[in-house]
């Protein structure tokens, strides 16, 4: 099982990015967005009020970054060249990254942003204020379909998720708090897949562990964002959970409704309500099935179920580098992308190597019901990355 | 010592911003910042790629949110009424924003924002497609200044953040996983604060605790963003630690280099290097005292003891909501202010209520030292929010 990108695969990512510049009037593609940075190149960093500039000709690969990341980014096999401020403001960043644009023989310009994101208070110039500016959003729409390796990565993430999540479950107890039992199960779950991978592991956090797991309790699950509160475990007490890991930058999504105790006949039926929604999007996803036809799916069941009123999400998204990532199992995206820029009809069709966490929810007034699975399409079907078990008995935890 | 934002606090930034609309020909200020809308209205949410939108009036405030942040917001006394989408991007999210515009008589706007935001693959029409857009960045610049009440829970934050640091010196020994001693640290720490806190504590946090310590170790400290190493302590390594906690949404930042067993000549000499410079910017510090200068100073030291190769970054930034906030202490933010649109020269004055993170580093070859303390400016001169000792034999951890 990988536990990293191989070489290989930056280079087919570059290929295809160089086709589509080859294919404009531009001698270069720039990238302002750190996921597409690192997507492209390996070189990953934390995006903040310092400006990264990534430009891509049709020989060369070089960055502009601050100071603070030149050793970092000089490790990089497939970049050529790195240039640096020495911080922001003052370093002028902007004006750096058109320095190394015009040393390239650059002066038009495919790109993800018209000058860098205002993050964290960053505020500059426009790019298009040194060269000829395009727009382009190839790599958001290249990451839709993930390579077998990508796939494998997520399943990786699934893993470690699954043991942080078993070790949640298992220190779960009445009076117990449930922040603890989080951190608890994260620390020793991250413990185990650093201790497991040993060389392989590729440094992804800071300060903290790369797998997690935790929840949020009682009244607080009513609210699909909501927050862990301050208050111990008691009997009866419903539980959405949620597991991942960080898998060289790769993510999955494990999410369970739990009862500590035994549930009432009420948060029974709404379990039962919740699973037969989620297996009907599990077995409805497939290559060249419309993405909003399985959320059509389980808004019918909904209807006929007359629940619709404790709906509050549609039923999924897509999981890679990002957490959320289109495209959204959404009533609306076949519209959506009749109509948005960029968009195409056919865009509404699953594609193999899509990855979409199924997790359709049903919100009362005291509690949520919700099961988050992540599932990758393939060739024949379907491919579950996640298997935690969902039915109702494996999610009851004994109370002595 | 207050624990949580007070209500008087959101009257005060909403009727500052209502000023600033009456000055304009808009009917209403408009922001999609997560930030800045929790900062008027006290209602926080994750900012993803369902969008939220905060439109202020002169009698009015009123929101558009996706489905599932009804109840969080209704819970909201600020907010007089709430709208709300589906879910993106069939819920139309823009379009209801702009429907709740047009309720409300509103054709023209001061905005924060041409429309929402790009994060997770949002992508939707501007605002400017409804109505009349002006744009407005005044609540960052608002932020710049904290109230007295914003200073005491970035101190309440140093507090818990002073904890979790000393809990993470103590079970620093060799043999032990870094990731494992920061995520004990975490956990023990968080659970402290939360029942100390008690019902005092606004849950902030999901899945996790709201209070956190960790480091860097070795080689990997040499890289001012490094990644905590898969390898257990050993003796003679450098630490760059890194602690705060999370009250009511600010944030404090605690950093120090620390030592397993004695530091060699050269270790001892670049600490001592390091923490002059933090001491020579710390005196430097207070209210009417050029931002840019206090940079100055610390790289004129560095000159002088021949350095200047050794710094990556500059001083400094603020902190607050955000963990990195304008202003910056950098040489150049001076120039940027008269260069900046919207920024002014004056804008290089500290302030009372600035609230500075200190943290000049210096990086070998081998290894990085930074200490990093929060430090709010006062009437007087400064307030040092964070106190875990400074000088060098506080920061050697013994080995048996």
């Amino acid at each position: 099982m990988p536990t990293r990108v191989p070489d290989a695969e930056f280079d087919t990512r570059l290929a295809s990015v160089r086709d589509r510049i080859a294919e404009t009037d531009a001698d270069a593609g720039v990238w302002f967005g750190a996921t597409s940075i690192e997507y492209l190149t390996g070189f990953d960093h934390i995006q903040t009020e310092r400006p990264v500039v990534l430009a891509v000709t049709d020989d060369r690969v070089e960055v502009t970054v601050p100071r603070l990341e030149v050793e970092r980014v000089e490790q990089n096999p497939r970049i050529d060249s790195v240039h640096h401020y020495f911080d922001y403001p003052g370093g002028a960043p902007i004006e750096t990254a058109a320095s190394m644009l015009s040393n390239l023989g650059v002066s038009a310009v495919v790109t993800d942003a018209d000058g860098a994101p205002g993050v964290m208070g960053y505020e500059g110039p426009a790019l298009s204020e040194f060269v000829d500016v395009e727009s382009q959003s190839w790599v958001d729409r290249m990451r839709w379909a993930k390579s077998d390796v990508e796939v494998e990565l997520v399943r990786e993430s699934a893993r470690w998720g699954n043991l942080a999540h078993r070790y949640l479950a298992d220190y779960t107890e009445v009076g117990a708090h449930p922040a603890t039992v989080s951190q608890r199960a994260s620390m020793e779950a991250s413990r185990a897949m650093l201790d497991t991978l040993g060389d392989e592991y590729v440094p992804r956090t800071r300060a903290d562990g790369p797998a997690m797991a935790g929840y949020i309790t009682g009244e607080q699950t009513a609210l699909p964002h909501g927050h862990t509160a301050n208050r111990r475990l008691e009997e009866g007490d419903v539980l959405v959970t949620g597991a991942s890991a960080n898998v060289d930058g790769y993510h999955s999504e494990l999410e369970r409704t739990m009862f500590l105790g035994e549930p009432s006949d009420d948060q029974r039926h709404y379990f039962e309500l919740m699973l037969e929604a989620q297996t009907i999007a599990i077995d409805a996803l497939g290559p060249g099935v419309s993405i909003s036809y399985v959320d059509e799916q389980v808004w019918n069941y909904f209807e006929e179920q007359g629940v619709t009123d404790l709906a509050q999400h549609h039923v999924g998204h897509n999981i890679g580098l990002g957490g959320h990532e289109p495209p959204y199992i959404d009533r609306g995206w076949a519209d959506h992308c009749e109509e948005e820029d960029g968009r195409e009809a056919e865009d509404d069709a699953m594609e193999v190597g899509h990855i979409y966490t199924i997790e359709p929810g049903i919100y009362t007034d005291e509690y949520g019901y919700r099961h988050s699975d992540t599932v990758a399409v393939t060739e024949d079907g379907t491919d579950m990355l996640t298997y935690f078990p969902r039915d109702l008995e494996s999610n009851i935890i004994d109370v002595e």
